[in-house]
């Protein structure tokens, strides 16, 4: 090798090193669990951008000083999935926000949600993970923050949405009425926009008594003490073609909530929201040109007859034997409400499948 | 330049980066909030390590895609400070934990805690700071997490002791009293191991009311909501000659605590205290041979009278003239308490020293 060659290579190696390292003071760095085995040397960590060099040099050596046994840990910034980004809250064994993008693309498809099964995340270290038993008889439903039907085209997908690092215990009726309604709202805006990117997550609010101090107040269920969050989040950002155009926050009690009570009724300045939570969610975002949400869009949530009908359609689509097609069907007279044309035709598909299906059954049984 | 140095220089920049690019794919990365707009491109971010190359790719796609407005921002994941470390809750505004080394000399000092003012952190993004005002008729006391007195030797260690991010709301009269003989305790350790590193920080505990469901409870302070955690936690790990000897973990409630409670009615085990706060507090230390440290120290805490006239002592040494002096003095007899040698001589310097003091002021007086 030439020595021309080796002066270049160095020259190099320097160069880029030198840019490593002033990228690498200007980050932070948490070694996941498992890296930490790996990781036995301490790294360089750091520090406000706005300190000079030399102080970073001293606060390294204070920092091998006090952490000589390591940083305390408190697991990964967040986690990665196939289809939603989460961090978690290693002491209350529940997310802190997950994150995801909703496109006309990714809330459609085939994967089913009775292929999936709630479980314990295998990335979270065990001892900081809930488990199904601490929500078993504890009267609160295990609700997703990222929900199953946000993950149709994908069923590993689906299933990471079901590991309880994406759970949390929510008020049954809440869950399957008023939050559901909501979490179709945001499905449905992909009809109308590009990119719908939706930040979910728990947040413990204070009760304001009558001239008494504030006081924040939650049950925790289980062995694992998991933590009842008193409201639940969402930060709801539509784009147009990469622009962003339109963004709400709001905060919705974890409690039953009816008909009576609309959307627009759980607006909250973003800025409040982060202040509640402790986090700022789109940090990169300008929200100069970015409209209220509920200005550019209704924020119409389905009404009682639209939500049944829903219901039934998906009673409908998962109907797996003429009986059950049938029992949904006769819904719609009971609740005196009136099929669209969308029902009629998925009707009359499903009976032709699912005869057929019984045919072909009877037929089987009689070779056998 | 020749192309054999260019080849050279290509070659040293790509093999450089190939080593960078494995080193960044086991850590995570967090922009502190003054980075982010030096930060504007998304940069690279990981994954558990136990995932092959290959989907980390995909996963480094997936969070580009979720993630376009940046990763949702929960401030620095630790600051340094010239004598302490520590993490910090933007939503509770309090410390998460808070991490020290206490040696024979960095307690000792002439550092004085009226040369320092509690003052919002300037670190911290300022709407996730508090505020003295939030403490201000409270009820609550502003509880130093790593206490003043264990950065006497550097009076700007001191000074960053007294930022709201080292502060909880602490009761009184535990701040004044069982706490005070706790932290008096840590920094006595010193006389006896060589190193004494400590971990200091709230935690928020469910009450178990009979047969009722686990409620935690607690009160949040100000305009900001501070929160005023049930308890506080130590670990408390000595060293002999950089060899870890033994290690104590106390979970104490936040409220006053009398001369009948021992320290060691207050060990907790460390795991139990880590599920309770989700944090590793030391996750590079082999336990294997280091003990419990009330077996092998006493944690004996001072007696009423001992801490009495600990109290009456530090008086003496803070009187600043000849009137102060004689009132601490004059405690001694009023609590019915023999001063030891230490004080007999420390009276009789300090008197000598104001007395001097009052007559140079006299003459400066008569002069003017």
């Amino acid at each position: 090798m030439s020595t021309t060659f080796i002066r270049g290579f160095a020259s190099g190696t320097f160069a880029s090193m030198a840019c490593v390292y002033v990228y690498n003071t200007r980050v932070f760095k948490t070694p996941s669990s498992d890296n930490r085995r790996l990781d036995e040397e301490l790294k360089p960590r750091i520090l406000p951008a706005d300190h000079p060099m030399l102080e970073d040099v001293n606060k390294l050596e204070t920092q091998r000083r006090i952490l000589k046994y390591g940083i305390p840990d408190r697991g990964q910034e967040y986690y990665i999935y196939d289809n939603h980004v989460l961090a978690y809250d290693q002491a209350k064994k529940i997310p802190i926000w997950v994150a995801e993008h909703l496109n006309a693309q990714n809330v459609k498809g085939s994967a089913n949600r009775k292929h999936s099964k709630f479980k314990p995340d295998p990335s979270v270290n065990g001892r900081f993970n809930a488990e199904n038993d601490d929500y078993f008889k504890s009267g609160w439903s295990r609700g997703h923050m990222s929900p199953a039907g946000n993950h149709k085209f994908n069923q590993e997908a689906m299933n990471a949405s079901f590991f309880l690092s994406n759970v949390v215990p929510q008020n049954f009726e809440n869950n399957s009425g008023f939050w559901n309604r909501f979490e179709i709202y945001c499905r449905n805006l992909t009809k109308k926009f590009t990119d719908v990117r939706v930040i979910t997550g728990p947040v413990f609010l204070p009760d304001l008594e009558e001239d008494g101090p504030a006081i924040v107040k939650y049950p925790v269920i289980g062995k694992g003490q998991v933590a009842v969050p008193t409201h639940l989040y969402k930060v709801v950002l539509a784009e147009l073609d990469g622009k962003p155009i339109a963004l709400g926050a709001f905060v919705v009690p974890n409690k039953p909530i009816g008909f009576d009570k609309k959307l627009t009724d759980f607006i909250v300045p973003l800025e409040t929201l982060e202040e509640k939570t402790g986090v700022e969610f789109l940090p990169k975002l300008n929200l100069s040109n970015v409209k209220p949400l509920c200005q550019v869009d209704s924020c119409h949530l389905k009404t009682k007859d639209e939500f049944e009908l829903h219901i039934i359609t998906r009673q409908l689509n998962r109907a797996e034997n003429l009986d059950q097609l049938y029992k949904a069907y006769s819904k719609l007279e009971k609740k005196n409400l009136k099929p669209d044309q969308y029902m009629i035709e998925l009707f009359t598909k499903k009976e032709m499948e699912l005869k057929e299906k019984q045919l072909l059954g009877e037929r089987e049984k009689k070779e056998l």
